[in-house]
């Protein structure tokens, strides 16, 4: 029913947690799935003289296929630029984890949650 | 956000595992969530001589409205006979757990659940 690596990223998820909000190299995302009702709260920190994106965490009480899909992306944003993570898209992240279209929202809940990450640091600056 | 009574069975659900679906004193019940795509696996096991439900458990990658829901039907349905379960409302588990309108497909889930349980474990005998 599930590929291997959404119940891998379901039974350890990676960089659950949380930053301060306040801290002014912190970008806080977060969004909400019409579709389920679902909230995700992501964070990404960032190296203020590069903009690279030094660490990331998530938390959500969403369902398995909302938490692998953010695990994923905390994993993807690592070391990147903050211009680079806003073209990650929710169908590359459906795709590595073979969610089915039923699911295609729980990976929005995630493309969703970076930008606004990346939105919130840039409006902090 | 979410009451403390959801917070605190999605951090320690009860009764998540499997029993033996092939077993005669087991009932299964597997349902689906048009809303959201998530599914979920209840199961009970019956004493035969006086069909009382004495255990209980369930097992769903579902979001964490349907890990509380199933978690409190699981503990509710302990003790009880098989036709005192297929009275359980989700609308009382959505109480319970002071669950928002959008999580109501949530607690759905554990309905269908139980009363396909009993259902399947009524369609062995
Ligand atoms: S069903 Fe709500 S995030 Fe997946």
């Amino acid at each position: 029913l599930y590929h291997e690596r959404v119940v891998d990223h379901y039974n350890n998820p990676r960089n659950v947690g949380s930053f301060d909000k306040s801290d002014p190299t912190v970008g806080t995302g977060l969004v909400g799935a019409p579709a389920c009702g679902d909230v995700m709260k992501l964070q990404i920190k960032i190296d203020e003289e590069s903009g690279t994106i030094v660490d990331a965490c998530f938390k959500t009480f969403g369902c398995g296929s909302a938490i692998a899909s953010s695990s994923v992306v905390t994993e993807w944003v690592k070391g990147k630029q903050m211009e680079e993570v806003l073209t990650i898209k929710n169908t590359e992240i459906a795709k590595h984890l073979s969610l089915p279209p039923v699911k295609l929202h729980c990976s929005m809940l995630a493309e969703d949650a970076i930008k606004a990450a990346v939105k919130d640091y840039e409006a902090k600056h």
